[in-house]
């Protein structure tokens, strides 16, 4: 029997609603999984409209499920959504994140085998009331998971986030010995739980440049990384490390490891995605529930016109099956 | 008339003098120009032993070249230089600080057209008295230089970087709005002199993930990177921006720009290393002379064991050569 997979709509005025629709119609994806559209029934007749797709749309509360065509769980407040392309809304904002409650809901209560989240403004979010850095945060506190780390993963490299949406100037504050080693240690947990590697090998990258270059350019390396390494060695985690980014990324050493932890956002996400063209995924390693979503953004510049990207929420939605399954076997 | 290009040995204890050594006499560099060692003389005698070379190396004042040999410009202190590959040492940072004052001293006085940098050991050189970040700072001090920007350099892209060798925790604090327009004239104005492109155009990377996704992480970018750029178009230049780094490199946008100015160390190496597989090279923009090297360290794993890499030396001498043409050209 195929999984239930919810896909939550993102923003509606960014290319959220293109992307889930259609990667919901796909061959590849209908083969995979059943796919169900979480957001407001009016956002998606419209992108249908748009898209000049014919689909058979119809709202579902789960307990039937529309076989023939395509179940949309409307989380719309009857006013219809106020769409404007390319703007940031507060009514957005409140639409994307009541799609969030949604999915996560229904992922908890085991209905939904996992989600998938199509982008959304962390801007809109927040003035629609939902303070959070971004969607992953909200999904963790939703599904009271406490420990959790931003994944990204393609056919090159899996990379885990240390620190995830921090402004630069915090990340060194943001980062000590023991959440290096409580991040370290959900990344292996994922490694074996989700992805199935009986043993696998980390690699962790140095905060500073050089590593540090033995104190020149900070200490963070030698007094934080370095010591929540060898604790994570003792604790029988195959860690390594601390490396100097770029040497590490220019001499392809990520292809010796299962994953790498990067100490900041644009230091693991920026190799990723040159390596993975497109398609990388971000996954939230150690949530009680299963979550995916593309690694780009909302791309209001093309919203409504046709033009997305499929294939990171195509991967996206194939790896969040991929990972239901391997939880499956393991437990 | 083929140019003199002097080539300092780096941290004897590193690769430096194998990487210094087997790059002057590589047919493609004799063909190129007419290198010159700096350093002592019995380190390089010590490294043609190690790499099986046979090797006549001569002396040399620079007023009569050995052109049937290789001239070596003795920095020896007299007393034999003690190698202890894989070690940090004082009296290697000594000899490798002696060495790129002479070479700077050649650059200054137009004996030597340009000059390329075989890695050396920070630490050492610190350890040594030489108290300067890394050997661009040095070199920037020496040859009265005031206005310097480290650049990558690889068939793939060009990378200008306005923090260098700075801990991750004081990068947001060591840029300003004034530092960026500083940065991005010195880029623009070598891609015109050093790299005899017309119209160059440059793509400036936001500092905060997301360029700091309207002022949720951070607000660097939307009040000193933002009107930096619009300063710098005012000023005629074609620069565009701030990128949010990890799409801007995940979208391939790189290919369509000059050059790109990264904010920070890893945020520009990853990308420019991760790409160019070993055959990157530092270039010292905005220099009174004209200084290359490659783009790793020391590598002291591998110290004395003929067993270094040499495209990015290679690399490194060959774009000295065709800089110190172009502003030959240019001038």
């Amino acid at each position: 029997m195929k999984s239930i997979i919810v896909i939550t709509m993102g923003d509606f005025n960014g290319i959220g609603p293109e992307l889930a629709l259609k990667a919901a119609i796909h061959p590849t994806i209908k083969k995979l999984c059943v796919p169900i559209l979480i957001g407001p029934l009016s956002v998606f007749e419209q992108t249908a409209k748009n898209c000049k797709l014919k689909v058979p749309l119809a709202q579902t509360t789960l307990v039937q499920l529309h076989r023939s065509g395509l179940s949309v769980i409307d989380v719309g407040d009857g006013i219809g959504a106020d769409i404007q392309y390319g703007t940031t809304t507060k009514t957005a904002g409140r639409s994307a994140g009541a799609a969030l409650e949604r999915a996560v809901e229904l992922c908890v209560q085991g209905k939904a085998a996992a989600m998938v989240t199509a982008p959304l403004s962390k801007e809109a979010l927040n003035l629609a009331g939902y303070s959070f850095p971004g969607q992953t945060e909200m999904i963790a506190l939703l599904s009271r998971s406490q420990n959790v780390a931003m994944m990204l993963v393609s056919d090159t490299m899996r990379v885990g986030l240390v620190t995830i949406h921090s402004a630069l100037k915090d990340v060194a504050a943001n980062i000590s010995k023991e959440k290096a080693i409580e991040k370290i240690a959900i990344i292996d947990a994922s490694l074996k739980k989700d992805f199935r590697l009986k043993r696998p090998r980390l690699a962790v990258l140095a905060l500073n440049p050089h590593a540090g270059e033995k104190g020149l350019f900070g200490t963070e390396d030698d007094a934080m990384i370095a010591p929540a390494i060898a604790d994570s060695q003792a604790a029988g985690i195959l860690a390594e490390g601390p490396f100097s980014a770029d040497a590490f990324f220019g001499t392809h050493a990520y292809k010796k490891y299962d994953a790498v932890v990067a100490m900041y956002h644009d230091q693991g996400l920026i190799p990723l995605k040159m390596s993975s063209f497109g398609k990388g995924v971000n996954f939230s390693a150690g949530l009680k529930i299963i979550r995916t979503s593309p690694d780009h953004g909302t791309a209001y510049d093309i919203a409504g016109k046709n033009k997305a990207n499929l294939s990171s929420m195509i991967e996206a939605i194939k790896l969040a099956v991929q990972i239901s399954q391997n939880r499956r076997d393991h437990d």
